[in-house]
């Protein structure tokens, strides 16, 4: 018996990347982890041994520096992940397909007395600006996103007129905090609408929506700031959330004395709820 | 212009569970991490923030307890996973689909001149037992594994034979080490089939594989493992392999005066590579 | 024979508290995790198994939350901190030494259109405001200080003239990338000198220095550093730093065809340099 | 002004090995982790940028391939810690003091129907074998001890009679779950009696008591584990616990229709009691 192949792919995972542009005294840097997949015609590695048609991972890592040198200029994410996942297609009748991930790493500028440094920087957040490229010779698909916004909102959130069965214990919640680890993806309509402006804008709608909202529920607002990215949005056709629930628990302070007043809580990791959608038009 | 929900999803992660069977003075334990998701009717939660379909994440988190509570005994993950997912089915008409993952974290008995001790537990590696129950009012689906199962082997790998381009600078290695975490994840062709017994043999049918195979290739290996379980297991009918390359490093000894005679390594974890395939009959 | 206890403490580690203070519309948050460590006359705990003067570490937690809960503003964490430890000498006679370390998570407050929203915030980098209180019945030591502070230059950043031994490979650099993560504690002279003012001073202060500097070593940056804490704040009298060497290796991009400019490099973990000094007037 | 060097320190962390004897068929393997730190005269480092007196710390790296290559066989961490800080000391007048932090990661041969593989191995536990080298001119201090050995015991624990106040709401337990991660190091009267049996046989004492100690308390059971040490290890003159309570909370099961019989529990990570003590003869 020989086994089928039913789906396979391979690649380099966590290819770290720093890039500095040192064109003029004031430099711009980029950092990013890149993970590289291809798919193709792979069956005789497997079952024979026979390596003529492998591309090496490490010739994938050395080809993401190689790329990256052969610009100046600090490139969006998408663009950058367009001409790695162009090159494998073109250099390798072998592959049909190629997924590159990127995350970009934040780091702001430092500032003294509000003037900007011109060569020293500040790590940011641990957010990251995410984005997926899959292209095979008939197309590319291109999803930007965010991941580990964490972000709170200390009122304008409720929990109540839940089901209530043998095992509820949870009291029904008028007033509650909000706090989860936003992870957010979108799918251009088509590669060319990707951009620093329009990433900058989605994450402010997703941002604003999460504020201002009355929420009933993370999926109701799951569902609101879906909502305003599609309506405001026509070069995205698809958006993805997973809100991971990050529970601040209040205290029970009339163990001590004290009134429950909605001041104190316990942030908790685990176990934590985890909705999750997928909205289209 | 209201969104149109594609999918959705919504559950309680990170339920942890430490189970004390105490019907003799021989204790045994059970130590799981849970995570629940279900689907279903959901769209009034998210448009409306109507919650009287919604089930709260909390009370699958009593749930868990509350079911593992009515039995005495120690189950098989496959089979308390079973009965949560049953369980959720039954109770929730709103709820079209449960996936109830399952992780077991390995505790060893404590042994002393050669004695197993009662009572007492040293924990084990990293390496995690998995399971994943996808339930429908149709059917059930029961997948079994292992994660983070962590080898190394000395001898017996090779890489030779690969692509050549101008971004080459991998050299050829007919003897190098080989060392992954081996993910692997296979589906039973019934939920019955699931057993302790059969998850300790495919186990020892993948590691028995990985030691003795002549590997040309991570590709090559992971092709022979999944074959290798294929032909033994009638009861499996797909099997998974998520395998990174944890990259033994040989250091260059002439720079210190001594030979390379492949003895004096770095291990990294990053860049690595990352070798995918899911084998069938 | 019986064991001596040469040094004994005992405390709860990483209780988190997230409180809010609502007495405006415009709402403020602080984030802390806390560790405390209480020594004194423990030895029958030890010995005796007597409990009779053990204040168990469950109740350490809810004193945070109880002292936490009697005020309305949030106050500094030297503050909070000093609070804290005066309530666990005053109320225990057998503890002669209390520690409480403190770390405060950042968080920004969302800002739309210039303006700063009252009750939305997004989590800030994973620097981290520290502040460890050292109080007996004698007196309170008070240091504070910045931890994960990660920075980075591209330029203005040499090592050379150093040792040249067999096993030296190290190439010399007039110009490389300095990237570190700021562990930086000073102590005050009194524990009244501590305040936010002077934190975010200090802070702002070794931000300059490091972005300044013309570094010759991180010794000689890390000392740079120090002696202006130390110039110009007579409220502090010593100062610690440790800095981890976070590597930014250059690619070596002749392998592919271009020069080798100083632009494309690999962050990297580990192995890395590590820097520890503290300094005094 | 300028500012005074109380202390300082410098050197490699993190730096990773795997070293193979492959003079038989029956390979054997050792992976560590070491951290170097030196001390010497190096203010003029700090102070001057001056680096004639400055080992890089990519040359310590080098020194630990170098010095592991230069033996066939598999030193205890202690003898390959010894022969590093004796070199840095032999080669580096201005070095006065050297420090080196080991670790050792278990991986265990794989067995096949009770026969041991020659050359393939499965990754232990994540317990770890430490060991610190403290050397100057005058002597060198050799500890040794173990961490993150993770243990458990489901009766045989109690905790009651402690102090009650105003913010107490534990309830006292005459049976309880004891689980927590040992880190434990114990100081050699001299450098020589270090050796793997020692090792063993402490390590082995240690988990005795553990598992056979009607424990009234962690203190309780720290104290009889080190006594133990002391007693029967003529070789120790001091040792050190530090105890993370991993606290495992009962669940309530009344709540859902059934009685509390202390056989579910969640285990909990955030907040833990920390104990810890150093004993002497």
């Amino acid at each position: 018996m020989t086994a089928r192949i039913v789906h396979d792919n391979y690649g380099k995972s966590r290819v770290r990347l720093l890039k500095v542009d040192r064109r003029t005294e004031r430099h711009e840097i980029q950092n990013l982890t890149i993970n590289i997949a291809l798919e193709g015609d792979f069956d005789a590695i497997h079952t024979e041994g026979d390596n003529s048609l492998c591309l090496p991972t490490d010739t994938m890592k050395n080809t993401v520096y190689a790329l990256a040198g052969q610009k100046q200029e600090v490139e969006p994410v998408e663009v950058f992940g367009g001409r790695l996942a162009a090159h494998f297609l073109k250099n390798n009748e072998q592959v049909s397909r190629v997924v590159i991930d990127l995350v970009e790493h934040g780091w702001k500028r430092m500032k003294f007395d509000g003037d900007e440094h011109d060569h020293s920087f500040v790590r940011g957040s641990n957010e990251k600006r995410i984005a997926k490229i899959a292209a095979t010779r008939d197309g590319v698909t291109v999803e930007s996103g965010v991941e580990d916004l964490i972000v709170l909102k200390t009122t304008r959130s409720a929990f109540v007129g839940f089901i209530k069965d043998e095992y509820t214990t949870l009291p029904e919640a008028t007033e509650r905090i909000f706090s989860t680890a936003i992870k957010a993806v979108w799918r251009y309509t088509s590669a060319d609408e990707a951009s620093d402006d329009v990433f900058s804008s989605i994450r402010k709608t997703i941002l604003k929506v999460f504020a201002e909202h009355d929420s009933l529920s993370v999926q109701h607002t799951l569902y609101a700031m879906g909502e305003a990215v599609l309506n405001e949005f026509p070069e995205v056709d698809e958006v993805a959330f997973s809100l991971p629930n990050i529970h601040c628990l209040p205290i029970d302070m009339t163990k001590f004395g004290q009134q429950n007043d909605n001041r104190i809580f316990v942030p908790t990791d685990e176990p934590h709820g985890l909705i999750e959608a997928r909205l289209a038009r």
